[in-house]
């Protein structure tokens, strides 16, 4: 009887996470202050002091503090799962793993460095956290984040979800979290906003104005950011540091490791720290595939080039490639991916040819996500659908070159708060997007101007 | 550092299930054809005949066959958890800990048993399962198992949820199954009551119906059953069988077990494996509390007489603590909990004075699900919170006498399907329901004649 999965006890847990920038062949570009444009920190009165050090550390091992690693264990470690059926389904020679958040409370990889965030919030001597979230994955993340902290949190949700979707709404206020429509009259930019559209039905944009004027406008409160940013790719990598332990275990090396690309900090969780066996030449040859949607292929169309982190233009200038910040990219049911831009980490190791890129549209990924329920039988998320669909491909080509790779799935988390897209895609009615090359160009045209 | 949680490695997973038929102080009473009224088998041409030998086996240990263990690994051994920080927020000197079947792919434990249930209709040649299902999580269950052999599958679901709970039959159909609202046009009772009321919203028990008149007209077919029978409580006993090692590990041995009690197959699942120990005398005072809801209270307001186990008087009929078999509950959220009768296992051994019982209400047992919430993180169904708020009162009872009691809690899963109740109560909309004893009374009016 072959092994189907390989667990590590808590005791194994890591213990510190994996700062990529003490390994890069070329240093990050800085961030920009986005008036100055000249390199500056993360606004300090946004963001605690420690996540300001991370966010620029050269420390190669950053310890994961005790109450971090504490509340890490009612989840973590996740398990690692050997795909023994999809490989069987798919006749392929490959060997397939997947390590799987699934198993977190708020089902997914997100709560890994919201409760790190929260901690350093609470240490720090602030009270309460404002943030903003789209579908909604990453403001409950960070409600039970805030939670065991005993901190308030106040989450500004972009209406049209909040309205639309309410299931993750109520995770929030479960956690007992403040869970408001953005825009909202709780800021003076929401309020304008209203005065002027009282139906606007908001934007992450906004929602990230209304978190970052609320955390502005009190001295108890601090800004946390989900995904993007290195100190968030940082937490993450408590993922990729257990994949070793337990693909070592299995007595196996990834060949090839796939994972889905939005804001980039899941995928970076888990290949950051494999990538420096890469760069140290331990692994030359390891192939490391970013997928992301054709509705918003920032890796893949857009240019490397200077643009603001949010939609608005409030946040640091960053080098990323990206289709420009005030590109809106179209309703892809993956919401987590719908992010204009990319984690500069991950765009500087695209840039050397570290790494590689693939878009793939809609209606494929959820055929492979059916294939992988009907295989494996986790419903998976419409995130780490992109990564599964290139996961077959690539076992498929092995079936035709013989070859036994082995490949590495990054599995972000389950469908369970998806059914509605499932749904769509078994009766026919789910749509595919072509790359939106107008709506790209118009965007491109407003990034700002950086000497 | 504190442990939080007790894993097995999958190497450690039991290999058989336990038959508590093996141990009973008495044996228990038979099952009696519905027409005859005369002691009977199950009906073979709607179950497999492996789990009519499993019925009413007396062989203590039954081997859980090496391709039902080989799909319980994909997500058991479940974990084990200590709650500390529940207990820190009740300051209480008890010690309580939980077992999660949260991480299954459906959820809950209820995979447990479908998967058992679809190898042995696959073993014996048939290709098809027909089940029904209320709120949808057996159905979902079931469709995963059939999926994993091969089998192809159909539900029926009771109409009102199919169309106010989609959820639950997009899963069914992610993983292959056929779902169709309950009465339907594909059978000859459900075409009958189309036409008398061509807008009839459905009963478990027309649903029941019908999937036993598709396995009666199918030579390819079997029926399969979620709860109340006894080799689906059997099959459950691969929990209990895990926590015993799990609270080995922990050196810990419970006083009190807790967990909810609808058709009983979860919680049975946990205390038989431990029930043992009190009927031989080692652990002679240990408690055992079944928790089910004011609304459907059997064992607690029930007679212990003889019934059918559905609501249309087509299944055999049992010896059981009912409130009548035409009874229908009112409509709380813990749609698992809303079955007129019980095991006749758990029902047996509270005759004999081995378990206890408590009614809770449904505010109530919300209230104890946020606590939960806030202080363990996961997001528990309506059901289990009926288990959790009996946990908190009887810890609360441990801080008045100082006592440093064991507690463990039967977990049976998440409650991200649900979180409309939630919503209900956090807006303070959720309502209680009183016991409905007129509606008793009428429907124990209508209970079989049995001498």
């Amino acid at each position: 009887m072959e092994r189907t999965k390989y667990t590590l006890d808590e005791k194994e847990m890591p213990t510190h996470w994996y700062n990529i920038q003490a390994d890069l062949p070329e240093p990050l570009p800085p961030l920009l202050n986005p008036v100055t444009k000249q390199p500056t920190r993360l606004p300090p009165p946004l963001f605690p002091d420690a996540l300001n050090e991370q966010e620029f550390s050269k420390e190669r091992w950053i310890e994961i503090p005790e109450e971090v690693q504490d509340i890490y264990r009612l989840w973590r470690p996740t398990p690692l799962f050997r795909a023994w059926r999809l490989e069987k389904a798919l006749d392929t020679p490959a060997k397939i793993f997947y390590k799987y958040e699934g198993t977190s409370p708020a089902g997914s990889h997100k709560p890994n460095t919201a409760v790190a965030q929260a901690y350093y919030v609470k240490k720090e001597g602030f009270k309460r956290i404002s943030t903003e979230t789209g579908a909604g994955q990453w403001g409950s993340a960070m409600s039970m984040g805030a939670m065991f902290f005993g901190l308030e949190c106040k989450v500004y949700m972009v209406r049209i979800s909040y309205e639309q979707k309410p299931y993750r709404r109520i995770l929030m206020e479960t956690w007992g979290a403040k869970c408001v429509p953005s825009p909202s009259k709780d800021t003076q930019i929401g309020r304008d906003i209203l005065t002027k559209d009282p139906t606007c039905s908001g934007s992450l944009g906004i929602a990230i104005s209304e978190a970052v004027e609320d955390a502005l406008a009190r001295d108890d409160t601090k800004y946390c950011l989900g995904s993007v940013l290195n100190h968030v790719l940082l937490h993450q990598t408590i993922v990729g540091e257990e994949t070793r332990k337990q693909m070592e275990k299995a007595c196996a090396y990834p060949d090839i490791i796939v994972g889905c690309v939005g804001g980039g900090s899941n995928f970076a969780g888990q290949f950051l720290p494999w990538i420096r066996d890469k760069i140290s030449g331990v692994k030359p040859d390891m192939r490391i595939i970013c997928v992301e949607p054709t509705a918003c292929p920032s890796l893949t169309k857009g240019p490397y080039a200077w643009d603001y982190g949010d939609v608005a233009g409030l946040a640091p200038i960053v080098k990323m490639y990206t289709l420009g910040h005030t590109f809106v990219p179209p309703p892809v049911h993956a919401g987590g991916l719908r992010y204009h831009g990319m984690a500069p980490i991950i765009c500087h190791l695209y840039k050397l040819g570290l790494v590689e890129a693939r878009a793939e549209s809609q209606v494929g990924t959820f055929e492979a996500g059916v294939k992988f329920a009907r295989t494996e039988g986790i419903i998976s998320a419409p995130e780490p659908n992109h990564a599964i669909k290139v996961v077959i491909d690539e076992a498929l080509k092995c079936r035709e070159s013989g070859e036994s790779k082995t490949i590495l799935l990054a599995h972000s988390g389950h469908g369970h708060f998806d059914m509605a897209a499932y749904d769509a895609y078994l009766s026919g009615k789910l749509v595919d997007y072509e790359y939106p090359r107008e709506m790209v160009e118009a965007a491109l045209a407003n990034l700002p101007k950086v000497d």
